[in-house]
C-alpha cells in the first residue's frame, strides 16, 4: 500500500464542520462590510516579486513563498550566478513570482494599477489566504485568511468612527464581548518629544507595547538598555501608568502634550473619534490605552487593537491609519485606514465560548432513509418539494443496512430521518422521526414540510 | 516616477462589480449544493510535488507551479545535478511543494488521509482557485476558480440521478435555458467492442467527441488515420449518426450492442438515470449524446456535459462517473462521481445575456451627503437606523464639493442620495432623492427606510 498521503507543514484541511464555522464568521464579517458600504475584491494569488519584495523589511523577504519560472527556467541562470550568489539572490534569478504574503501589498497595488477606474474614497474589503513560509507553529499556519477593510483617498476621522462601528456590530453579532483599545501614533510621537527622546520613538513604543505581558519594572529595564534617559524614564512613569475614564486620560495628556503640536494633533483626533462613538453609541467599550502601538512604523495616525473579554487570547483584531501607502507603487499622497479581523483567532474564541448558533453548523435537514428501487421512487417527488421549499434534504443513495443509514444520519448530525416502506406508501404519507426526541409521526409531504421548518 | 505595477499574465484583479458578479454564481451554485446535502471542504493552495506529480499526464507536471523551497534551498542540490539534470528534473531538487492544479486531486488526497473521520458516502463541494502554468490566451487563465461537488463511496446511479438535477437547479436560478447532454463510457467501450475495434477504444472516442466541431467527414478521415477498419466506419455510421428521441436511440442501441455485456450495462445504466429524472421532472432538456466522450481515460460510467442554448459558447459544466479515485493515494475500490460547473464561462454567459439579477450586483442603497461636522452629527444616528435596518449605507466621508459626492454616488450605481441641512435638521427629517427618477422628497427617518427597503 502506499503511504499515506499528507499536506505541507504549516497548512491544513477544512472538513466540513470547520468550513461552516468559518463561513459563519467571514459571512458575518461580508455582511457587516458590506452595511457600511464597503466593496469587495480579489486579487491573484501570484504577484510580481517586483510588487512583493522591499515591502516587508529584509525578514519579509525570505518569508516569502517564490514561484519557480515555468519552462526552461535555467536557460536564465548563468554559471556564475550559481556559484556566486546565496539562496536569497539566486531565488530571484529562478523565480518572477511569489506568493501573496498579506492583503496590503496586492491592494496598494491594485489601487494605483486601476486608478482611472477608482472613484475615491475607495472601500474596499478582502477576504482572500496569504502565504508566509513562517516556522509552523501552535496558532502560526504558512497558509491563513485575513479579511481586510480599508478606505482610501479620505482623511476624514468619520472612517476610523465607522471602523469602530463595524468591530463593535461584528462582535456585537458574534455574541463575543470585548474591549475596543485606541491609541494615536501622534500622542505617541508627543510623549516621545516632551520626554526629550524624539529620535528615540520606535524603542519607546516598543517597550511600552510590551507593559501588558511583562510589566512595569521590566518594560522600565528595556528602556535603559534602549539608551533612554533615567530623566526621560521618570517622566514618562505618569504617562504609562495613566488610568481613569477616556477623558480623565485625554485631560491629563493634553496638558502633558502641551509643548508638542503633533502631540496635541493626536489627543484632538482621538477626542472627536471618541466623542463621535459616544454619540452614535456602541455596545462594547473603547478605551484609550497610550500602550498601544502595534506595527509602528506603518500606522501614521489612529491604531486600534480588540482583544475579547471572556477568553484569554491575543488581539483579536486591528488596524490604524496609514499616510502614502500608495507611494511605494509611484502614487504619493494617498491617505488610508483600514482594519483587519483576525479569522482564526475568533474561530478559536467562538469554540472557546461555544458561541456558534446551531443553525450556522448544520447543514442537511432531513434525510430519507432508501429502502429499495419502489420505496426511492415514491420518496424523490418529496424529497423535490422539501428542497422547493429550501429544506436541505437527502436520500441515502444506497440500499444499504439501517443501521448504516442511521449512523450516516448521526454523523451528519442530522436533526430528522424520515422512513417510507409499505405501510407509508399505503397510506400516501411519510414516519418523520426526530433524532433528538426519538420521536415518530405519520405525515403527509405538507405536514413534514411544516415540520422541519 | 515609479514604473506602473502589474501583474504576472494570466492572472486577474477582480474589482467590486465583477465580485459581485462572480459572488451571485458561487453563492448560488453553493446553496444549491448545500439543498441536496454536498457540504463544503477546503484544501491547502499549496500541495506536496508527491501528491501532484504523475497525476496529469507528462503535460501536466510541466503545467504545475513549483513553489521554491524556503531557507538555503541551494544546500541540497549537488554540482552535479545542476549540471547534468534538464530544467524539470532539477525543480525536484529546488521544489517540494506545487500549487494546487485542480481539486480532484487534492479531494482524492483528503479522503484518503482523513478516511478515518468520513462517513461514506462522502458528498462534499468545493469551490478554490487551482492554478496551471498554461500559456496565457483568451478566456484561459493561470489561476481561476472550479467549483466541483463529488460523491464518493456510493455505486448508486441516484448520485447521478440528483447531479443532473442539481445542474438543472442551478440553471434554472441564473434564467439560463441549457442543454444537458449525457452519455456513458460503457456505451462507448461497448461500440468499439462490436465495430471490432475494441482496443482503439481511446482513437474512436476523440474522434467522434470532435463530431460537432469538424462534421462527419472529417470524423470518418480522423479514424482512417487513427488505422480503423473501413468496416468498422462504416458499422460507426449509423451509431453516430444516430437521431431520435432517448428513448428511439436508446432502443437502437440497445439492439447494436447486443454482443456486449459491458455495453449493455451502460444502456441499462443511462435507461435508469433518464427514466428516473423523467419521473421527477427537469426545466431543462436532456439528450443522450452518443458522441460524447470527455477525458475519457478518467471517466467510468455516465459522462455527463451541459451548453447553454441561447449563446454560442462551449461546456459550462461537466463531470461523470471515475472508479478507483483514491487508488493512486493507495486506498482502492472508493468509486466517485461528481460535476463541475465552469465559473469563468457562466460568468461570460450571464454577461451575455444580460441575466444579473439588479439586487445581486448592487452595493450601497443610501448615500448620506456630507454638508460639514454639525449636519453629519444630525446625520450618523440615521445611518445607523438604516444599518439596523439592513439597508447598506455610506456617509460621504469628507465635506467635499457636491459634484463630487454626487459623482460618487453615481459611479457607485447607489440608488437613494439623502441630503440633510438646516432646513432638514429644523423640520427633524431629510430630503431622499431617488437618483433615477430624479425625485425629491422631505422624509422622517421611519419613512426613510420604509421607501428603501
Amino acid at each position: 500500500m502506499a503511504q499515506k498521503p499528507s499536506i505541507p507543514k504549516g497548512t491544513r484541511d477544512f472538513g466540513p464542520v470547520e468550513m461552516a464555522k468559518r463561513n459563519y464568521i467571514f459571512d458575518t464579517i461580508k455582511e457587516v462590510y458590506a452595511l457600511y458600504g464597503f466593496q469587495q475584491i480579489e486579487t491573484p494569488a501570484m504577484e510580481t516579486l517586483q510588487t512583493l519584495m522591499g515591502k516587508y523589511g529584509e525578514e519579509g523577504d525570505k518569508l516569502l513563498f517564490k514561484i519557480l519560472n515555468s519552462g526552461d527556467y535555467m536557460n536564465k541562470v548563468s554559471d556564475e550566478d550559481l556559484h556566486s550568489l546565496n539562496s536569497l539572490k539566486l531565488a530571484a534569478k529562478l523565480c518572477e513570482k511569489g506568493l501573496r504574503y498579506d492583503l496590503t501589498v496586492p491592494f496598494a497595488r491594485y489601487v494605483v494599477q486601476h486608478r482611472e477606474e477608482l472613484q475615491l474614497p475607495f472601500k474596499r474589503y478582502q477576504i482572500q489566504p496569504v502565504w508566509r513560509a513562517d516556522r509552523p507553529q501552535k496558532g502560526r499556519y504558512r497558509e491563513f485568511y485575513q479579511c481586510d477593510a480599508d478606505v482610501v483617498g479620505s482623511d476624514s476621522l468619520l472612517n476610523e468612527v465607522e471602523l469602530m462601528q463595524i468591530v463593535d456590530t461584528v462582535f456585537t453579532k458574534f455574541g463575543v464581548r470585548v474591549c475596543i483599545k485606541i491609541n494615536n501614533r501622534k500622542i505617541l510621537t508627543g510623549i516621545a518629544e516632551v520626554i526629550g527622546e524624539a529620535e528615540k520613538i520606535v524603542d519607546i513604543t516598543v517597550a511600552i507595547d510590551k507593559l501588558d505581558k511583562i510589566g512595569l519594572e521590566k518594560v522600565n529595564e528595556e528602556l535603559r538598555n534602549d539608551g533612554i534617559s533615567e530623566e526621560a524614564i521618570e517622566k514618562l512613569q505618569p504617562i504609562i501608568s495613566l488610568s481613569g475614564s477616556n477623558e480623565e486620560k485625554l485631560e491629563v495628556i493634553s496638558q502633558v502634550l502641551a509643548g508638542s503640536e503633533t502631540g496635541l494633533k493626536g489627543v484632538e483626533e482621538t477626542r472627536f473619534i471618541l466623542d463621535t462613538l459616544k454619540a452614535v453609541g456602541l455596545n462594547n467599550e473603547i478605551e484609550l490605552d497610550l500602550t498601544l502601538a502595534r506595527g509602528l512604523n506603518y500606522y501614521t495616525g489612529a491604531i486600534f487593537e480588540v482583544k475579547a473579554l471572556d477568553t484569554p487570547m491575543g488581539s483579536i483584531t486591528g488596524g490604524g491609519r496609514y499616510d502614502n501607502l500608495t507611494g511605494i507603487f509611484g502614487l504619493p499622497g494617498l491617505s488610508g485606514v483600514g482594519i483587519s479581523f483576525g479569522a482564526d483567532r475568533i474561530y478559536d474564541v467562538l469554540n472557546a465560548l461555544d458561541l456558534y448558533p446551531k443553525e450556522a453548523v448544520n447543514s442537511t435537514q432531513v434525510l430519507f432513509i432508501n429502502f429499495g428501487e419502489t420505496e426511492t421512487a415514491y420518496c424523490l417527488p418529496i424529497v423535490g418539494k422539501l428542497r422547493q421549499a429550501g429544506i436541505r434534504s437527502e436520500i441515502f443513495p444506497d440500499k444499504a443496512k439501517m443501521k448504516k443509514q442511521m449512523s450516516y444520519a448521526n454523523a451528519k448530525n442530522i436533526p430528522f430521518v424520515v422512513l417510507a416502506g409499505e405501510n407509508e406508501m399505503a397510506a400516501g404519507k411519510v414516519t418523520l422521526k426526530n433524532m433528538e426526541s426519538g420521536e415518530q409521526t405519520l405525515v403527509t409531504a405538507e405536514k413534514l414540510i411544516a415540520t422541519v421548518k
